[in-house]
């Protein structure tokens, strides 16, 4: 596979980077966001994988995910991959910011037009994982995954059923239970069917109660967030994972809302959980 | 005079604002950022100015700067102002970045038609601080400024001229010789007119040279930003300077560029640097 190269800038030390490559899955240009932090020669750095939320591309956390100078300090690879396939070919519903781009939801659509471009599952965990293993100085082995709203469902269903391949996973106001909650049901619909027991493998509440685990799920949750209560509703995960016994750390913090303020504020808090885990 | 606000968020344990007055200066509404650290009832705080570059508004630096951690350790409250008036009423070159909307030099034009709103000194020097110290909880006896580019240009210029009001003052790439460089003598033309003797107010290297002072500058340089050799050229500072016996400190940075990934690589140092001499 061909990667190219759009940007690269020294950032702390490191290389923020934005690439470009033709995804199988697909089947369109994926753009994404890579930071490598300063290393010796030949080394090989752990990996956080960061999904970004509704509306949003590589570059939102980019811009204002203050990951960097931590990042390059702990000596984490970041990656950033974009919410959905775009283009002219792509089946979208440009005036619905809650569905087609900028909102892939991490699934693999099985219904007609959408199941042919949105296969988010499988481009983040199968597709891109394969390009930055090929392309960056990776440790495959030691792979965290966290995200924000849309992405804070994407990174903990994918570590639920994915904890051999993620030894650490957080999330920055998920979305947990998006089986239910409105902005997310009428997506689960129209990409995964009307027969919702499909849906059950994208929704980390219903994934809980199905049995999956892992080992410690790291939620911060802003209580100013103006989604809190009809979109995000954490209650939902802290109480599925008690009556299972999947461990979930919670912090509410008072008077944050669901923006960028609200991740770079406790961005730090996150990259530390997922440094003490990627390099036990 | 009303203060509209337009977004406050909290950050970092701080507020991050956004506002819009009506300035009488430039005859427009004028859009500022400030950030107000997190402090105890009845505190007032040190102020740090950062004044932004060509093609900028208040968010540039708000969004990708990463200044707002440490400014909250430090207790600096931050203020971003914009770059030049805006609106349909006031005079613009719509294809040239280099000239009216986001490219005000910080200087106050004389001449026709820009005269009358192109008032960026006076704004930024006299209007906006009394806007501050009457809207926050500024102690106005402890300012610093610094910017990037044009805002280096700004600040550093600003300070020669007002040392009784800047304790500190710093730059990220700035121009440091407008008068000649090929970015800002057009403009300077246009604001000021024909006349070079007129330039030399907004014109660091010529202010040093008529025998301005400040304590101490700081200067961050990349050694791989774009517009080194044509358009900052720092060295014609540090001659001046030495010649003059003004004390500048310049760091010039191997592989960094002019974007903000090397401004906020560099940000925790020159908050250092301001906080050094504000709370001292």
């Amino acid at each position: 596979m061909t990667l190219e190269t759009i940007s690269t800038a020294k950032a702390h030390g490191g290389v923020q980077g934005v690439y470009r490559h033709a995804s199988a899955e697909t089947k369109t240009p994926m753009t994404f966001a890579v930071f490598v932090p300063p290393h010796e020669q030949g080394a090989k750095l752990p990996v956080l994988w960061y999904l970004s939320g509704l509306t949003c591309t590589h570059a939102n956390c980019m811009d204002k995910g203050e990951y960097r100078r931590l990042a390059a300090e702990l000596g984490l690879i970041v990656v950033l991959p974009d919410t959905s396939p775009r283009g002219e070919t792509v089946p979208d519903e440009k005036d619905n910011w809650q569905f087609g781009s900028g909102a892939g939801f991490y699934v693999d659509a099985t219904q007609a037009p959408y199941a042919e471009n949105y296969r988010m599952y499988s481009y983040v965990t199968k597709e891109l994982p394969a390009v930055i293993a090929a392309n960056f100085p990776a440790d495959m082995s030691r792979q965290g995954i966290t995200g924000h709203s849309m992405g804070g469902h994407g990174a903990l269903t994918i570590a639920l059923k994915n904890p051999d391949t993620f030894k650490s996973a957080s999330a920055f106001a998920p979305i947990v239970k998006p089986s239910v909650a409105g902005w997310s049901k009428p997506a689960l619909e129209k990409y995964l069917g009307a027969d919702e027991t499909a849906w059950r493998a994208y929704d980390m509440v219903l994934l809980i109660e199905d049995g999956k685990r892992f080992p410690e799920l790291l939620v911060d949750q802003g209580e100013a967030d103006s989604f809190l209560t009809t979109g995000l509703m954490p209650e939902l995960l802290v109480d599925a994972a008690a009556k299972a016994g999947q461990k979930v750390v919670l912090n509410l913090r008072e008077g944050y809302d669901h923006s960028y303020n609200f991740i770079s504020t406790f961005m730090d808090d996150h990259l530390r959980w997922h440094a003490a885990r990627l390099k036990a």
